[in-house]
């Protein structure tokens, strides 16, 4: 069977647009898969949420790390993990990734700012790193894999910090140089100009991802003419869970009662299938058959 | 400000009908406090399921412990944490109980089974723990409680494992004498019925929790009528997140696009007001003002 | 290079009497293989007292996971781990090995008593568990491992609870029909006759494991002449750190002063090798040359 | 019963000199405390050692805190624990105090470098943080306190890395005003001179504590006479059991038996008593008696 590892470098690389969607729990993998998606976006921002802390490295980078794994270790689709800034420098890099190889987490995407992060969304001309110490940090993660298909993605946050087009060039250059098997060119313009200007200027042989989030009404058809490779829809899931359980707690508030309720949530036995009990019953019964 | 464990006390001990909203993550913990609810449920099934395992230990205890911890810091409404069937003997309660009162978690649910436990709404005729080995149980979270107000709830599972009234009944009134501030008497019956024999049959000045997931049409007045104290929606918000998710990865899978989805999920401003990025602008600007 | 888990199963199929020395931390594994030892003992004693708790799983199986992975992670030589008597179930026995695997720990031993498990040199005649029970325990085991070579320890505690020798040689015969790739024999005799007797009456072609912390004068060749694969030297790491800090701990409180301590306890220079400084020093080097 | 945040407090802020011994782990924690020192100190180099990582905050905030919590759980002492440069900014060490307060371990101390840190005695003129960004961390502990007692130690690295004697004193001030408890003076002399010239430049109330490591000929009568509060034996615990470990297995490795080392090492019932046994084999009779 092909490594996920090789699954998502073959997706990144392939010549068609590829879709990651977004999970945070293993719960939310599971269903990522089972609705046909060919990887997994474990993002910062909706893993941090979920938890109940901010997206500015308050959880620790192991306690993220063992919600990826949770991840992983239920679904067989490749996961791309959010790396945020990589926890620290490139020492910390090597050890994540070393981590994330053992667990079977196929690839990394680490940002060009400091630790401890802040989302990108969220104020104006956050400062970037170096280019010398990202560097370092691309080629800590390239030394320390475990396996030769696993996917550094090194994300350009200049145009979201207020620097010029040739910065974020100058910039996807390196990384690239340095190792980066693909640059995710990120942008919180509400229209897709921004991101289709960096594209169309850069004319590497490297694969290029994009998140968007913020200019989503652009068709994907448009990805596809700038020759993107993959689009990260980022934050999906956790946000739509955030407003089914909002309303489900206001129905049975209101109400003091399930019955509304019962006919809009999954039933037990989807739960159950989730979480692979009918795996289990069959292992057991064939378990304590072979044991007579 | 009055501690959670005092909160939590009183709501099961006074003569109103508390309702407890099940959480599994800080996230969905913070939801069910904005609504309104006085308490959270921390379901095992619902943690577990979440975390993408099943409901059979297969979390550890300490896995499990850190994320109600994660519930807990993000509110202020007393957690009632689902303990399974304790991870172990009364030395693993003992440890459990202690590690739940440093994290301010305010009450504990045992159920009277063995370890590693399944689910109640599993199989058949799940096998009951003796008595004097839940008793000790009870006896070490008391004599472990580093606040007086701690909570211990018992939880029957005689009922829904196929045993007579009486055994429940005898059963409940030795936890009692063992120490258990509250029972709480399970079924799976799609019909109050069963519940309602114990409690008319339970003379004891000891509350009593339920938890309507089969039986969920039953009007909450029938409850108050049975002199319940307290009634735990079990799962809710898990089981609303497993369907919205569905739902949204359905729509964006098939019509590659967000514009759909965007209306149907939670904006980006609400997640982060969830997770206290207002008040982390606000004190952040004042830690550094005062710098100056 | 060879896998650790090969590298194991070679040790313990091979001819010669293999021995492996306890560690109950990174740094004490790192001791060990430094002194060159052919493989480590994780010790659920050992590892359970450094922490800071009591043998009676106290700590939960991840946590003592996570003790092993660091021990995994900083030494090359292939790591038994005590795995007590399986943290739960057949379903708990699964995810450890499965667990234990993505962290290139070579082998698993699990005894056949109930949990919470007690150290067997404690109190007496302690309840084994059912021969089919233990039996699904190593079946799940040889399903779950990711690697082939992944080595399954049966532990017998027939003779050490006092249980004859026949239900000893049954049960190790039961185990190894089941798929244990070894049997370690426990006794807690002050001599070897216990063990020898059951080596004596062994026939199969199956690895035979000692202990011998309780017959610790027994020479070496007795247990080469018994056909004995492998010889656990169990404890006495960290037994031997007690002394240390014990005596240190008196000497610098009795003198209030460094002095007679600094020609006892190891360089500090000593220290940063171990945890490889010198490696760090030369890669960061390395690294940032190649970034100018 | 004092609180160990008041106690600590007291002891720093006596007229006595207080010496706080080095553990790294709940073993080595008991042994501190049964040998009468009235502290612990969590040392970051030897928990880190002790892991099997490098002193350069490889193991994760939490990881450490999680050895922090289980010294803290088998002793009554107070623990101060190293707390490095804070694992982060402000708002890591905000997270971090609340998480220690709420495991009763009652001080942190915190060094004005950069994350990730590097141990001081390795290189030269490692870089300080500004004087704004530390007093940030000290006041967002101070306010992230859940006990008034709560103690905060402004670790000082300015000689160390090279610096004035005055941008030692003014940074030191600066601490104080921004609310720290105590001023750790660091030195890696090899004589006392640039500490005590410290100290007799310091003429705030504020209690001063040093780490003698390098400069260990010190006697203590010097360190009173300069008005110094506390004296931390910062390692000594780890580098003792590197030398008997080493000790140990290079004496078993080369004679293939445990004889020679038998009468070396703790025996096993100093284990258990230290782990509890002897208490819980107390409170479990107790507990089944009672429930007969």
């Amino acid at each position: 069977m092909q490594t996920k590892f090789k699954t998502l470098r073959s997706m990144i690389e392939s010549g068609d647009l590829t879709f990651l969607m977004e999970a945070h729990n293993g719960l939310s993998a599971k269903i990522v898969e089972e609705t046909g998606f060919q990887g997994i976006w474990a993002s910062g921002l909706s893993i941090s949420s979920a938890l109940g802390v901010r997206d500015r490295n308050e959880a620790s980078w192991t306690q993220i790390l063992e919600v990826v794994e949770h991840m992983s270790d239920i679904t067989n689709v490749p996961i791309l993990m959010d790396g945020d800034t990589g926890f620290g420098d490139f020492n910390n890099v090597s050890r994540l990734v070393r981590k994330m190889c053992q667990r079977h987490i196929a690839g990394v995407c680490i940002e060009d700012k400091m630790f401890p992060k802040q989302n990108s969304f969220l104020g104006e001309r956050q400062p970037l790193i170096p280019v010398e110490d990202f560097n370092a940090k691309i080629k800590a993660a390239k030394d320390a894999q475990l396996d030769p298909d696993f996917v550094f993605v090194a994300r350009l946050e200049a145009l979201i910090s207020g620097h010029s087009l040739q910065e974020a060039l100058d910039r996807a250059h390196a990384y690239r140089e340095a190792g980066a098997d693909a640059i995710l060119v990120h942008s919180k313009k509400s229209d897709v100009s921004e991101v289709a200007e960096f594209c169309q200027a850069w004319t590497e042989d490297c694969p290029l991802v994009v998140v968007p989030t913020k200019y989503y009404k652009t068709p994907v058809n448009v990805f596809r003419d700038l020759g993107i490779s993959t689009v990260i829809w980022a934050n999906h899931n956790m946000r739509a869970a955030v407003t089914a359980m909002s309303d489900i707690c206001q129905s049975i508030y209101d109400s003091q009662s399930l019955v509304e309720a019962e006919s809009r949530v999954a039933p037990l036995e989807r739960v159950f299938n989730l979480s692979g009990e009918t795996e289990f019953s069959a292992y057991e019964k064939q378990l304590f058959e072979k044991s007579l």
